[in-house]
């Protein structure tokens, strides 16, 4: 009780949240997959009061969530059921500490909103191209400490590319300012890329330096419906061969994700009959005032070749959201859904088609009925990787097969040189996972650091790696 | 002795070296600026040797240098003058492991040099972008220890951009095998990011997964007479501002470090008179059929707008390798003119013009007769500012004033928020420096990180961090 006052005193009277209707949301994730008691919910207004937190919490023996959005797939944004500890939401620190459109840097606290940092950039005729379905929701600091990804990262980089400085709340207290605004700095370490993907369990990201780069002069995004995924690596290679534009995104859709999406967008039209193909993909490039003319020489080329099977271009920045909202559903729809299992895979771009091939069939010979919510940054060789129940099946018989489909999912994922969460992160959901893909020594490497960093174990304990 | 033998034995007679006349240029950096006794130097053949090495030493209390192609200007590739580390040289791995053009990627030992990754990547149509003055020597295990920069980081980033995976020898002698070719993948801290630019004071990095690029299809070269710096960086947001196209090189170059260059070039024709401007730039352009007439335009527009006071474009790639060899040959001839100190500096860019006026005030009140040999990548923020002494000047003179003008330039670029060492790292050049410009918590993390991953100090002590 002391603790929690002195906890309390730090952040006065609008910081703090015990009641435990208001304390839910912030205790369990918006899957409610994850979640555990928590003493008390912080939020402090400023990186000082963080750092009086943590120092009070190391002081007193208390572990630490720190949470953005609460959007993470992974559970890494919640305590664990074993619970205990101090939530802290950076969501008050949410201001635009410092904007040199010249230099193409903004500064940003770790509760600004994803949406907020690209308005903000936006304003200056700037882009800030991390793209996410929850950019509204989700908070700058949580995108940096899981690396996300999104459907820009074949052009622009994950999150991490896109980060100059960082500030950082250490475990026992103190402050790391390297909120610098330089694009080559070699004195040392490189400590940002060590905090950035580390889900918080090396130190709290209070504040960064963005980068920030040129709006596209114009952008064509194309709705295509293409024979297979092996169609759809050729076709991307294609796309990417082209020095006439840049190719900011190119996301692939298995038919039946697109099923869930448009049955949940009320079954509006969708830019092909759906009936078309088992796979689409939405592409969207950037580039000058031809840009028009190179994507059509591109579809034409494409269809020569056999990698097409129909197309529309959108005609308006109104459709080419449309093709958008369509593929942003897709993560939504099949929550709502229920009963499914997530594997966000990565594979060498050259192994994508044969991951979906085998990882389909062996899913299938667990689950004969299954549907197979495929979709993703295959630009990148990540794939979302769902099955899905059958509509007739009952979720909770499905979700008994759960553990053995992600299993064999990661397992010919690894096999392939493979990652098991190419976007997603560990958090508690793959972390009992990891040893089984990781070598010894990574893992070693890992505690090695933790240990070093945080020998205590009071920051995200439990995220990524056992509480030892 | 015994120690010594047993090395012996692991790399086999081929593998070491220990007659003085041999040893020395191992033991001396190229600039003879540094260097001290060794007892052996090792030439492994393959990782298992390198491990070997390593728990031999890590046994026997032996410190160990890892050199690449040591072209080092920090003095990070050879043993500090205290002496007695052995230098274990990665030569001898000088294998391409894989290449997988459909991937993009090449897989490659530590002692490639640059110029033959360069050259596998280039003979299956693709790119390995980085690009440095010393490409013919320098070896990519090095480049990547010391997350090399070089001429195309613009446009493709550090050599830290240009890595999936990695292979490292770890202080006690064990491997992690992080040769993975992924785009993504978010399980667990950034190893590999810690590794690259922590110039060997971590482990050695034996082999690596490198990023491969398109080729571009059309290169445009120009080599320009600006009226000032501001100018320049004016210039360089107007050029990159350009949908049409991407920006590879943006070179600025002070008329003193051309007029080094063309005199070791035997005094042959430069692009423009020199006369005509105190700076010149080297601006390189990648893209599409239309390159020509984009460049065209851009010209016009820049010498509208007050930012151009000549300009020629290179009619055939001979010429373009001309305007670059010029670049290129500045180093090497401040070097061959004796009596410069070396600052390899970054600043934001907006501060760029800020920066050479102030320093180049600064400079001249402590030796009123200096050149400015100010030339690099300021397209980064990245400039190598060098005063060298007046030609009627004694070398040994004028170095009597290294320190004092080395601390001023560094100051100023610290107040301007920036960096001391943008590029070539800390080394031992650079490692007294380092706590005026760090704040102790980010020397403390340094430490943390050095303790735990080589508790005993013996991999490039002396290096980065002082001995302790």
């Amino acid at each position: 009780v002391t603790a929690l006052n002195r906890l309390k005193a730090i952040v006065g009277s609008h910081g703090w949240i015990e009641t435990p209707a208001d304390v839910a949301r912030y205790a369990t994730d918006y899957r409610r997959l994850y979640g555990g008691p928590t003493p008390i919910v912080l939020r402090p207004g400023s990186t000082a009061e963080v750092a009086s937190i943590v120092t009070a919490c190391a002081e007193a023996g208390l572990a630490i969530v720190p949470q953005g959005g609460n959007t993470s797939l992974v559970g890494g944004s919640v305590p664990t059921a074993h619970g205990g500890e101090v939530i802290l939401s950076l969501e008050r620190m949410n201001r635009i500490r410092a904007f040199a459109p010249s230099d193409a840097t903004i500064t940003v606290e770790a509760g600004c909103t994803l949406a907020a940092v690209q308005a903000a950039a936006a304003e200056a005729g700037q882009l800030f191209p991390l793209r996410l379905g929850s950019q509204g929701t989700c908070q700058i600091g949580g995108n940096l400490s899981t690396n996300a990804g999104g459907s820009n990262v074949l052009h622009y980089g994950n999150a991490r590319d896109l980060v100059l400085g960082l500030e950082v709340v250490l475990p026992d207290g103190t402050v790391w300012d390297g909120l610098r605004a330089l694009r080559k700095d070699n004195t040392g370490y490189n400590l940002k890329q060590l905090f950035i993907g580390a889900e918080g369990t090396l130190g709290i990201i209070t504040a960064a330096v963005l980068k920030l780069s040129p709006q596209p002069k114009a952008v064509e995004t194309a709705f295509l419906a293409v024979p297979d995924v092996d169609a759809a690596v050729a076709l991307l290679n294609l796309v990417k061969d082209s020095a006439e534009y840049g190719v900011t995104a190119f996301e692939l859709m298995s038919r039946a994700s697109l099923d869930l999406a448009q049955a949940r967008l009320a079954g509006g039209r969708t830019p092909l009959p759906l009936e078309a193909a088992g796979w689409f993909v939405l592409l969207e490039i950037v580039g000058g005032g031809t840009l028009n003319d190179a994507l059509m020489a591109l579809l034409t080329e494409a269809q020569d070749r056999g990698l097409l099977l129909d197309g529309v271009v959108a005609g308006s920045l109104a459709q080419a959201e449309e093709f958008w909202r369509l593929r942003e559903e897709i993560s939504d729809a099949q929550t709502a859904a229920g009963g499914s299992v997530r594997c966000d895979i990565a594979v060498p771009i050259s192994r994508m088609a044969d991951f979906i091939t085998a990882a389909s069939l062996a899913v299938r010979e667990i689950v004969p009925e299954v549907r197979i919510i495929a979709y993703g940054h295959v630009g990148d060789g990540n794939v979302h990787f769902n099955p899905l129940r059958a509509v007739e099946a009952a979720p909770e018989e499905f979700l008994r097969h759960a553990p053995a489909i992600s299993h064999v999912v990661d397992d010919i994922a690894h096999a392939l040189g493979g990652s098991i969460s190419a976007e997603h992160g560990v958090g508690q959901a793959k972390r009992d996972e990891l040893p089984n893909y990781k070598s010894p020594v990574e893992l070693d490497l890992f505690r090695l650091i933790k240990r070093a960093l945080d020998p205590r174990n009071t920051m995200n304990p439990g995220k990524l790696l056992a509480r030892s």
